[in-house]
């Protein structure tokens, strides 16, 4: 078994699920059509990193063969991250995710492109909220779907639970930070707990590894290694944002500058500026309308005053204690080269 | 067992389950503080149809004590609804749900009132989506730790999925329906019976049933009452949304024609109309400026071409239906004095 050979067999769950759905959205009208199209482009991208964890979780645990169900378990993560992405971007007006346009956006050409009379913009958002509801839903439906044993199952909807409730208070503290601009690192970190690191990492890991029926050890064991990674992921994510190459990222060289987010790079920084730094971060942050040359000296300021530097170390720090935790791990064999591998992939500066 | 006593129980064991969510949410962050506050306002109104419906279908259908367990799962329903409302509120920017601010523009005047720096509308509007996800995913954890039997939940589970994805695909083609403004009957018609007719009244009769363990034959029957009640309840809504009082529909007077929803009874009125009235329909409906006077305009067309008298017909056509379907169904005692009692409440004329 190998990382590509799981990531297929993801996909592959995550396909025919949505294939199963198919034929009863198009009875109750062939007008759905859209809501499938629109979820099968964004589909068709995304790293799958949250099935990854969950599995490799699931294997590092003991997880014993046939893996037909914890693969199908681990695939409706990606329905939960869909949902988190196209509601996401209506809250952020992003144009884009995954280098096309978001679900709120395809609906608003659809609607000028049909000609239709009434205002393409609200229906285009309305679209999208429903749409990430029906992912929602589909998420659980999924997982409870999924073929796992029955004494596992309830166990692991516990962290699934727990997961689904941790980041949309993540997401909601984050937008707290976004209308309030308190702008600490403290802030911003806690943001990166709930909302990011982890949903993204930790709990994947600890519902994969509750799916496998794993001891308390291990699980703790994996925890630990995830907590940090998480941490480390989010915060590479957030560099990626705002100095990442747009042909990887999927997302406008400094998005994440246009929609002011209050990341902790961006608290770094602001703990470092002077006042004209400061005074130019508090004029251009969430500018929706922010030049290249804007984002050019944003990028600058964000490197001159250490802010991207004290971020790099934290990354770096972070990713270090992840790898102690998994070197002192029960667990061995492919689990390990996965999940070594997987601390590379969610931390390296290529997007 | 009396409706008021089930009332009482489902609303204790949804304030139960808030509860118990409680102290979580506030250990990730006392700021966490104004969702729930925001949940409870909403929580604190409706009429609780969906578990009123779910109970007695379960009843109906020979469910044997103890009832706890589908008390739950059928108070779960009213998250489902909850976060429907909230998600709703926002495509529809309403001002008011249950006689209350609705939960984004709650969360707006919370930003103003703090003085918080940020853009305060697409601060409430993130907020209620989000507590709208919430809403969605505690509703299946709270139908899935209901305390229902392992064999009946499973089966439950099936007509609770199905009965999600058809609301969003309804509310899709409502959207639809207003930005298109094809206006027909017949597509009124369709949004009502995915969106509303089947969501309110039908499903949750078809879970309560399968929750009791049902004969194919009790399940059909309570469905063959459901489906045209639920038909009924929805164009009485629009009715009402028209013609309501305020005070009692907790929203203000003419609210759905401002929103130019496109309702069966505004598709009758449209088919009746002359070119004069038709003129005045298209520059009224959907106006958010549209005031006292303009309300008084459509409604006098509504009333004048015959579109009410039409739309009360078919309330009545449906409602008999559903009488009919109850009279023949094998259904007895408590359980059929309160499906009675349920029918004649969800098409009163008073909200």
């Amino acid at each position: 078994m190998s990382m590509s050979r799981i990531r297929k067999e993801v996909d592959a769950a995550l396909l025919a699920f949505v294939d199963r759905q198919r034929p009863g959205l198009l009875a109750i009208s062939p007008e759905l059509a859209p809501m499938l199209g629109a979820l099968d482009a964004l589909l068709a991208g995304g790293k799958r990193l949250r099935p990854a964890f969950c599995f490799w979780g699931w294997q590092a645990a003991g997880g014993r063969e046939p893996r037909e169900g914890v693969v199908a378990a681990a695939a409706s993560l990606e329905l939960l991250q869909a949902s988190a992405l196209i509601h996401d971007d209506v809250m952020d007006s992003s144009d884009t995710r995954r280098g096309q346009p978001s679900v709120h956006r395809r609906f608003q050409a659809l609607a000028r492109a049909e000609g239709w009379s009434g205002h393409a913009g609200p229906f285009g958002e309305g679209a999208a909220i429903l749409l990430g509801d029906l992912c929602l839903a589909w998420s659980s439906e999924m997982y409870e779907t999924s073929g796992v044993a029955r004494d596992l199952i309830g166990p692991g909807r516990q962290v699934y639970d727990l997961m689904r409730t941790e980041v949309m208070c993540g997401q909601y503290l984050d937008l707290l930070e976004g209308v309030r601009g308190a702008g600490t690192v403290e802030a911003a970190l806690r943001v990166v707990e709930f909302k990011s690191a982890k949903y993204t990492i930790e709990r994947p890991l600890h519902l994969g590894a509750t799916l496998a029926g794993g001891s308390p050890e291990v699980v703790e064991a994996l925890r630990a290694y995830g907590r940090p990674l998480g941490i480390a992921f989010q915060l590479r994510d957030d560099v990626l944002g705002v100095f990442g190459d747009p042909a990887e990222t999927g997302k406008p060289a400094g998005d994440d500058l246009r929609e002011g987010k209050r990341t902790v790079l961006i608290a770094q920084t602001l703990e470092r500026a002077d006042a004209a730094g400061t005074a130019v971060l508090d004029r251009l942050l969430g500018d929706p309308g922010l030049t290249p040359e804007g984002v050019a000296e944003l990028r600058a300021i964000i490197e001159g005053t250490g802010g991207l530097a004290a971020c790099e170390e934290m990354i770096e720090r972070y990713a270090r204690e992840a790898a102690d935790a998994l070197a002192a791990a029960p667990v061995n064999g492919e689990a390990r080269i996965a999940l070594e591998e997987l601390a590379v992939a969610a931390t390296s500066r290529q997007a």
